[in-house]
This record gives structure tokens, C-alpha cells and sequence, in this order.
């Protein structure tokens, strides 16, 4: 049988996991694929890391360079992180014709169209299954199974450690603080936890997708990005008690066919990105994605809605994904055929990123007013001086202290009207903390 | 660009749809892909079928031998259906190592394997993703997704009409046969719907996922099969009570390492393949598949808990499965890598299916007794006798008549056992009608 050999950078979680994952499962992938992959070197940060999987000094070495660079590596996979060296060692790979299997979604948010360019440019190939949701083969779903289909619709809960810290404030109607000071006890959350939960990691992630469903590169500048952090316990309570769940979304939703058909044809490659929490309806499949579990939801206009669930990180499931992606890799060596499906493909030339103040959805709110007469007819004149509609009103019992929350629940209205809206809404004298708003999809 | 001439057979629903989706996002396809798909023929019954998508007639003809010999046909889509001529048009194709792609579930049941030996032989390749679960990418999944995991549990909804009807049956509080003549009237259900509700429908493509997952042909004899037929009311509304919906799976388990690690290695490539209605747990994700819509559950050693889920027929759904088949197989002859994933490796050449009376499994029990005392005893002493343990009874209070419900929930038990223990209960001169005994999954 053909054999292909593998070069690997990174002997930490990852690089362990494939490596323990090629021991034990390599016979099964070369007996289906048809290609063997002999994994010859491996380059870490030092020899003796403390490692979950034992890996043998033989393999190791502290010289990525020498690993891209062996004559006998013919497909280098990346798995060291970080945006800097990890860049120079996948472009010193691709330079020299070798394909790059990497897991680096920070790397691609960053660099990708770089990246994807020295790809062509070198006739090799850059896999990254890996990147998005873990063990879930989200990417290949993107690219070939849904190659028939205008993608109208994208929602992704691709950060575990957010899905997390969320599932357990709702169960146990716990506070967003304490939930992250014992998740990062359990190793479930970074010491430093800002990459989860201010959105950041979830950012490069929908922002991998949006560009791969719509075939023009979403510079993740223009991506409006809301992470966790303001989150209070009331907020999941009250969103229950109205049939909802909050979580980290990641959005993608096409404008253009489903929204801007009336404004014209200049405006049909408008695309919305995004990430914020947002409030899902109980009843959507979405809602029951629970703790560390990462899930995509896809809606094509000719397949309709789909979902894809599973672990989006940790050691093996990042494993499976690799595998996939050498396998791929592997068969591209044995036919010749490197460049079958490119890494990117801009199919789209002249798509745009909405911009956020454009994006009109529904919202909950929630103020903290003064216990009084005639606070709501305040509030609601705000509204209503900025055209926006209320569609329901929960002002709770049995708060006590001195200001007390008030919930409203807001028709479909532009972010641009919302933010104005709330900057006079916290300037009134009855309102006693900063509104927190939140949206609401009812993924139509 | 490079073009790829396609000869469809079908001119009914599914290639209505793939001809609607080819017309309307081939240009999307083609920019994607690098390579474009030409529709050149469509062989149908008559020109002029009852279409809800209009096929210009210069597309038509009605010899399906002509658009399979047609000297510029490059590919042909079997999209025609049946298990006779069907096989005669696949096997024409191939003949003329012309790559085909299948939505055909129930020929590839049949006769499967002479037809992946007929691509094998011609050097051809056959497609199927469109005959599993419809637009559900799962056959390129469990090939090239999870191609490094070893598949240790995979459970499928993958037949929409009884999913439908069990949905409404637990929502309504319907009997069976009322859902069934109102699914038969709205068109959710066949006139003849045998196909579906005793499950064979399912048996087709649980079988071929099986085969995929274990490499080695599954013998759709070896599959026991049980279908929804026989559950009534108040199956669903206990299930409901004791925190359980019930679905009709397709479940596929690899001994071996989770069970049969003590029998020693002959064993070890058992596998369990079945379909029969079980009893799953409300907070599992399958337990929230709803109506007509379909989901697989894989287990990989590596990736974990995953779940697929989406719409598993319909003309547009299976349209997008087709159209990723044919993007395959034209990047395929674009590049001339016509086996480079073939439609079935037979990696594991001594697997066998287990024999189903020795699969162990928990059950629910519902017995119609006589209202008097003793009753239980009776019926625990035959159990006992089968060294069958009981885990919880329920003899609801309410029911008046000549005979009463008795729910009894059975631990852990091999199926011999269980039929052996049944038929002396239904002998029992208390027990007033034949035992409904209905598996429950935990998904260990």
C-alpha cells in the first residue's frame, strides 16, 4: 500500500491526541482510504512537556524547521497554535509544495486569505477541519455536501467553554462570575478566559464558515462581536419563564433573497456576521445544545434546515478532524490532485459584510427602574420616539431594594434605532443601571 | 471551464428537483467545484407526467437506454427508483465505466454488493449519499469524516413517515391508525404503507450505513425488523410518564470492545444491526428529532458524541444529496480519480451481524391483566423463572374494563430470554391480551 509520511508541529493536547489516534486507529484509515500514513517526526517545545499520551523521544525533536523541511515529509500538519511561528511554519511548508493540515482557527481568522493565497500560488493544498467545532466535519459539509446550495442561513454554538458556563447558570440559576470561577477550577475555562467568553474565539470561527458558504473572505474586522460577560442569572431566568435559552451565537444570515429582495440587485450580496448571545426559542433544536457540546446549524435553499452536533474541542475529537483532513491530504499525494478543492474558493467577489447598525432583529431588555408609577410610559415614550415597537411587558413581583428589573420584549427594529433608543433610555432619571439588551432569533 | 455531460433517469420527484436545483444553482455549483455539470438527457415514463417542475420536452425521451448509451453522456443519475430495471440501468452504466449516482435505497439493500463489485470491475464509481437520510450529508461523514474512528454506536431515525406519525401519536394522543389514514391523506404516507411502518424502509438504509461503518456487506436478511404498527396510545403516553419519547431506530452496535471484551477475539467483530421502536430518553438529543424529520447518532472511539440531523426525503432535500454526488463525480473524471473513494471497502472481512436473540437490552413491558390481586406476582415468577429482573411497575389507576394495564420495565436481559419469558406470560390465563414489549436504549 502507498504510504504518505507526516511531519507534525506541536506535541502538546493536539499533537497527542493525533498521534495517540494514528497509533490505534491507523491500520483502519489506510485498510479505507487506501494510503498509509507514516507519521516520522514530531517537533515540540521541549522533550520532557508532561503529556497526557506518551510520545517516544526517537520521534520528537525541538526543530520545526527541520520537520517541514525532511526531505521525506510530504505533508506537514500544524498543530503548535498561536498566530505568529505557527504562520511562518505553515508558508515555509507550502513554499516547498508540502500540503498543511492545521486545527488554527486564530492563525486563519487572522491570516487566512494569506494563506490560502501561497496555497495556490504553490500548487499545495491547506486542510482545516479541524479549525471549526472540533470532531465535527462542519467544513466538509460546507464545502461538498452542500456544494448545490446557496447557504441562507448559519447558526453555530462553537464555543464549549461559553455553551458551558451558560448550561450551568441556567440549571442552576447561577451567577455568570461564579460558574467561570468554577469552570476555570475545572480546567472547563482559560485562566486568562477572554478568547471564550468575550466572543473572540467564536469570531474566528463563524468568520471561517461565513467566508467558505459565501465565498468572499469576511475580514473579521467588519464581524460585531458580543461575548458573555454581562449575562446576569436574572437574565436566563426571565428568558426561561418567556419559553427562551440564551446562548453564544455565531450568525450568518444572507440578506438579499430573504430580506433585501425589494432594495435592488446591488444589495443581494449582503451578508450578515456576527456574534452575540442571543435568546432561542425552546423549541429550536439550537436550545438543547448543551454544557461543552458545539453545534451548527446550516439552512440551504435547496436542502432546508440541518443541524450538526458534537464536541467542539478537546484532544480527540480535534483528533478525528485532523485524520479526516490527512486522509484527504493523503489521497491529493496519491492522484496528483492537490489542488481538487482548494482551501477557499472566492466565488463571490463583490459580497459584503452588513454592517451592524443595519441588522434588524427583535430584542429583549431588561432595565433596572425605581419602583414606581409611571416608569413604563417613560420608557415606552422612548420607544416610541424611536419607532420601535414593544411586544410584551414583564415587570416581576417579589423584587425588593431599591430599583427593580423591568423586562420588554421588542418587535423586529434596526440595532442602529436600538442603540440610540438605550443611550436615552439610561440617561432617564428612573432607570438606575445600564440596560442590558439582548436578541432574539426566531431563526426565520 | 471544464464541463461534465449528465444523463438523468427520473423524471418523477427526485429528478424534478435535481433538474429545478441544476438549473437554478449550477452556475453556484460550477464556481465552486471548478467544473460544470450539463445536463445533455432526461429519461421519464412519458413526456407528459404530472410535473410540479416543468422539463422542457427537447430534454425528454422516454428510452432510458438511449440517455445511458449516449455517446456524450459522461455520468448518469439513477433517480427512477425500483429494484429491477433500475439494476439493469446502473449496471449498463457502469458497463460503460460511466460513474453513477443512486438515491435508490432499496436496490442498494438488494443488491448492493454485485453493484459496488460492477464499479470495482469497470473501473466506474456508483454514488449513493441521497439514499440515506436525504439532504443529510451522512454517507460522506462516516467515509471521509470519520474515516479515522472506529463507529462503536450509530442509532438512525432515518424514516420520516413513522417519525411523523409517532410525533403526532405523543403530541395528540392518537391512536395509530387514525395518524396513519391522516398521514395517508395530507400524502406523509403511502396508500400502501407497509414499506414504511414495518420498518424495511429503515432496514435499506440502516443496513447501508452498517456496511459502510464495519466494512463488510451487511446481508439485509441478518437485519431483524420491527416496525410501529403494533405501539398504541398508551405506549407513548407511558414512555412520556417514565421520561422517554418513543422512536424508530435504526441501531448499529459494535460488540466487541464495549461488550464482548471477556468473550475473547473471535467475538470482537460482532455486530448488533437492527431496527425496532425503543424507548430513548427525554434528554437525549434523538429524543427531540421530531416529525418528518430525520437524524443519525454516531459514536466514533475518537470523535465522540455526534448528530446529524435534517430533512431524510423530499424532492428538495435529496436534490442537494444528488447534486453533491454529482460534484464528486465530476471532480472525479475532471481529474481522473475515478476510484479514488470507492462506494464500499470491505475492510473488515469476518465481521458478522449478531444473532438478535442474543442481544441484551433493557424493555418496557405493557400487559393487559384482569383487575385482582396476584397478578403481579404471577407475571414476576415467570420473569424470575427467566432469571428476568424487574426494575419498576406501574399499574396505573382509571382504567376500568375487563382488563387493566400493567407497565413493567425490565432490566438488562438477552432477547432469547425476554420471547422465551413472553410466551409464558401470554399463556398465563390472567394476561387477557398479547404482551407489547418495546426496547428501551440508554445509549451506553
Amino acid at each position: 500500500m502507498q504510504q504518505v509520511n507526516l511531519g507534525m508541529i506541536g506535541g502538546g493536547t493536539v499533537g497527542g491526541g493525533v498521534y495517540k489516534a494514528l497509533r490505534e486507529n491507523g491500520d483502519l484509515l489506510a485498510s479505507r482510504a487506501g494510503v498509509r500514513i507514516h507519521l516520522i517526526k514530531i517537533a515540540a517545545k521541549a522533550f520532557d512537556e508532561p503529556r497526557k499520551v506518551h510520545i517516544p523521544h526517537s520521534l520528537l525533536t525541538t526543530d520545526w524547521k527541520s520537520v517541514v523541511e525532511h526531505p521525506e515529509v510530504q505533508v506537514v500538519a500544524e498543530l503548535a497554535g498561536g498566530t505568529t511561528v505557527a504562520r511562518d511554519m505553515i508558508l515555509t511548508a507550502l513554499r516547498l509544495g508540502k500540503p498543511v493540515v492545521t486545527a488554527n482557527k486564530a492563525l486563519l481568522s487572522a491570516h487566512g486569505e494569506e494563506l490560502f493565497a501561497a496555497a495556490r500560488q504553490f500548487g499545495a493544498n491547506l486542510y482545516y477541519e479541524a479549525s471549526v467545532a472540533g470532531g465535527i466535519p462542519i467544513i466538509k459539509a460546507l464545502r461538498e455536501g452542500f456544494i448545490g446550495n446557496r447557504i441562507v442561513r448559519l447558526y453555530g454554538i462553537v464555543n464549549g467553554t461559553c455553551n458551558y458556563i451558560l448550561t450551568r447558570m441556567k440549571e442552576e440559576g447561577a451567577e455568570f462570575a461564579d460558574v467561570l470561577a468554577d469552570a476555570q477550577r475545572l480546567g472547563y475555562a482559560e485562566a486568562e478566559p477572554s478568547l471564550d467568553i468575550d466572543g473572540h474565539d467564536s469570531l474566528h470561527k463563524i468568520g471561517i464558515l461565513a467566508s467558505l458558504a459565501h465565498g468572499f473572505w469576511v475580514d473579521p474586522a467588519r464581524i460585531h462581536c458580543e461575548g458573555i460577560r454581562d449575562l446576569a442569572r436574572l437574565d436566563l431566568e426571565f428568558a426561561g419563564r418567556l419559553g427562551y435559552t440564551i446562548k453564544l451565537l455565531g450568525v450568518v444570515k444572507l440578506m438579499g433573497a430573504a430580506v433585501g429582495r425589494a432594495r435592488g440587485k446591488t444589495r443581494s450580496r449582503l451578508v450578515q456576521v456576527a456574534v452575540y448571545p442571543a435568546l432561542v426559542p425552546n423549541a429550536h433544536v439550537l436550545a438543547s445544545v448543551s454544557h461543552s457540546f458545539n453545534a451548527v446549524f446550516v439552512r440551504g435553499d435547496v436542502v432546508g434546515d440541518t443541524l450538526f452536533y458534537g464536541r467542539g474541542a478537546g484532544q480527540d475529537p480535534t483528533a478525528s478532524a485532523v485524520l479526516s483532513d490527512l486522509a484527504d491530504a493523503a489521497l491529493d499525494l496519491k492522484y496528483q490532485t492537490r489542488s481538487r478543492i482548494p482551501p477557499f474558493v472566492p466565488h463571490e467577489r463583490d459580497g459584503q459584510v452588513l454592517p451592524m447598525a443595519e441588522a434588524v432583529s427583535r430584542y429583549y431588555l431588561r432595565l433596572s427602574v425605581v419602583d414606581r408609577p409611571g416608569v413604563l410610559a417613560k420608557v415606552a415614550a422612548v420607544l416610541a420616539r424611536n419607532r420601535i415597537g414593544i411586544s410584551s411587558v414583564i415587570q416581576p413581583e417579589g423584587h425588593e431594594g431599591e430599583s427593580v428589573p423591568l423586562i420588554l420584549m421588542i418587535h423586529d427594529a434596526p440595532n442602529r434605532a436600538m442603540t440610540r433608543a438605550l443611550g436615552q433610555i439610561n440617561r432617564l432619571s428612573v432607570v438606575k443601571a445600564a440596560p442590558v439588551m439582548i436578541r432574539v432569533e426566531n431563526f426565520e
